[in-house]
Formats: C-alpha cells, structure tokens, sequence
C-alpha cells in the first residue's frame, strides 16, 4: 500500500526492553508471520492508552495493512480526540489482541492454565487523515470482520468518510506469545484421580440471520458459508 | 467472602466521568448483574497500567468474588511487581473483558460493526499477601475456568501459593457497553443487491484431549460434557 513502510526485508521484529517478557520468555515470538497470522484472526483488539495519568483499555474494530495497523473509532471518542489534540507527537498507546484456543485443566489447581495466542504492540497512533488512506483503511477494517466483503457492498461516501475516525500505528515494536500443549503438573500428582488434560474451545459461524428487508432475490454469499 | 466491601446495597454502579462513554452512551449500563455476568463468562481479561509513562496491555486469567476481581500473575510479572513496589498506594490499573457475540453485514461499509458486551473496570490494584485469601483466589480463578473444577483438583500448597502472586481490583468505578440487535443500514440503501444480517459466532467446547497419563479409571468429569 503506498506509504507502507517497507520493512519486509526481515523475518523478525527487534525485541525490546518492553517486548521481552520478564516471565515464560521462551513463550515469546518476534517472527512477522506469526505475529501477522494472530492480528488477521482477531476481531477486536483491546487499545491501551493514558488519560490523566491513569490506564484506560477499550476494544475496539482494527485491521493490519501490510506492517500498520489501523484502529477504528468515531470521531467523537476519546483515543482519537487525544491523538487529534496531540497533531504532532501522537498518541502513545498498546493494543493487544489475544484468541483463547483451549483451557488446560492439570491435576493440581496451581498448574491449570490456558493455551493462548496473543500479540502486543507498542506505539505511536496518529490520526489518518489522507482521504484515500483513509478509504483503504476503511476497506481494510470491512475486510478483516469477513474477508472480501469490502467488494461486496456500498463504499463509504464523502460524508460517512469524515464521520468515520481511524487511527494508525505502525507494526515495529511488536512481539507475540503463546502457550500450547499439554497438561504440565508435578510428577507426584500423576496418580491422582482428577481428570486431566486440554479442552479445546470452538469456533465458528452460527446461522447467519438475513435482514428483514433484504432485496428480493438477494442470496446468502458464499464467504459466509464456507468457514 | 471475608472483608469483601458490601456494596451490593445497590442495584447499580455510580457512574463516573470516566466510565460515561463519549460516544453511543445509550449502549452503556451500570447494573450490577449485568456486568457481573459480562465478567464472569470471560476466560481472559486485558489488564492496562502505565509503566515509564507508557500504557501497557496484558491478556491474564482473572475471577470475581462478589463485588472484587482478582487478577492472576506470576511474582516476577512486570504489572504485579510493580503492585508490590508501591505498597501503600497500589497500581492504578484499567481491566477490560469482551466478548464478540456476532457479525453485522450491513448494505454500507460504513455500517458494519459487531455485536459484543464489554465491560472497563477503573481502579487501583492491590497485591493480595493474605495466605487466606490468596488461597481463596486461586479457587476462584480455577472455577472461573470451569465452574467446580477447584473441588476436583490438589489445591496449592505452601510452596506454590508463595509462588503465586494475585492482585485484587475492587468493582467499583464499572460500567458495560454492548451492541446488539441487527442492522442499522440508510434507508436509500435497502434495495442494494447486497446481503446483510447479523451473523452469530457460535462458542463451546471441542472434543477434550485426555493426558496421556491419567490414573486408570478417570473417566471425563460432567462438567466437561455438560456444555
């Protein structure tokens, strides 16, 4: 995308001070595909910034272009009234979005624990303001809650254009982590009677419920059928 | 539960400047069973605090007992450290738990948008240092992850409760927000070829995966199968 800065030419991100976990660090993942691979799976992220010196956390609708992320919101929020205040520094913030795959359920209480993917990335937001960035990151954000829909309906007008606030923070600081596996309690409890062992959460598409004033003939599309 | 704050004299969280969104107010509640609710059908919460003036976003387990959320952690996790550091004053800290309920497709890019329940606790967080309580939160955590399964598992001895760090949020400055409901298309555009409607995201348990090691016998528990 134009404006994407290109920084493809390696595998990995650059751990940092703040993206080297100070516990599990063999959990930890700076490689760009796996980080890529949990961001285009998730649906909200949860956007971390401060306000009057305190934490606030939201979630909230975001998408990935190449290595940018782009962070939905309207115009009238919070986050993006702080970045619009702060024109030239931006907005420090984190967003982190996580996908709980199974629970793990050990023998002993103090081993039970969750298998999990998560990405955290630090930053600076600033507001998109480029009419045409903004389309695409528009688009973008469509795409990522159904792949291809973006196609498949009317494009944003001038006016829903300017209703519509998006933020973007660059993909530079970023780390993933993750737990998978099995069950990890004490030798000495092996023998005890409790069931151990991972459930696996599912996921899925329900039945989509059609609008009531569809247009006629108007059928379910395929990229909601297949997952 | 001993020395949990009764609060529940009210129906109701007394909103704040902060838990009063700026945007799409009507989507806000501050009832106590409602976000009691929210909280509890969480496995993860995203935990925000400011570390070097910077916001920070973790994914950790948590539970609530009564009107107190407990958060999990590991003694040498940056956000608990911290708690402990500040021993008197706590660590401000933003808890935040969603849930994405479903996809909504309108006609408009502008339009689409998601169903979801979330619910942001403000407050300061604690390190819990009572043996009692702490024991009293590692079950809550546990059951949090599966309803009974505390009774069904050895419970943390000495060793690991010392192991273990837990900070303590009291519910107090908490609201919920949610979508729900189908789609909010212009009326101009309700003759559009496109498909809209909302489509549900189905959750459960998959097939669980016994460990290798079981002691004979150990038959998958009715918690497990009861979902």
């Amino acid at each position: 995308m134009q404006g994407t800065p290109e920084t493809t030419s390696t595998a990995a991100y650059t751990p940092t001070d703040r993206t080297v976990p100070t516990r599990s660090p063999e959990r930890a993942s700076y490689d760009r595909d796996a980080v890529h691979a949990i961001l285009d799976e998730g649906y909200v992220c949860h956007l971390g910034f401060v306000r009057d010196g305190a934490p606030v956390v939201l979630p909230t609708l975001y998408a990935r272009v190449g290595e940018r992320l782009y962070v939905h919101g309207s115009t009238g929020s919070r986050p993006l009234r702080m970045t619009g205040r702060q024109d030239g520094p931006g907005l420090p913030v984190c967003v982190t979005v996580t996908h709980v795959d199974a629970l793990v359920l050990a023998r002993s209480a103090f081993h039970h624990s969750i298998n999990y993917r998560s990405v955290v990335v630090h930053g600076v937001a600033h507001d998109v303001t480029d009419p045409e960035e903004k389309r695409l990151a528009l688009d973008a954000l469509v795409d990522h809650v159904v792949a291809g829909r973006s196609r498949d309906s009317r494009p944003a007008d001038k006016k829903e254009l300017a209703a519509t606030a998006v933020i973007r923070l660059d993909l530079d600081e970023v780390s993933a982590k993750s737990r998978t596996g099995g069950v990890s309690d004490e030798p000495e409890d092996l023998a005890l009677p409790h069931w151990a062992g991972v459930v696996p959460l599912s996921k899925g598409y329900g039945t989509p419920v059609p609008d009531a004033a569809l247009a006629p003939g108007t059928d379910l599309p395929g990229y909601l059928t297949a997952r």
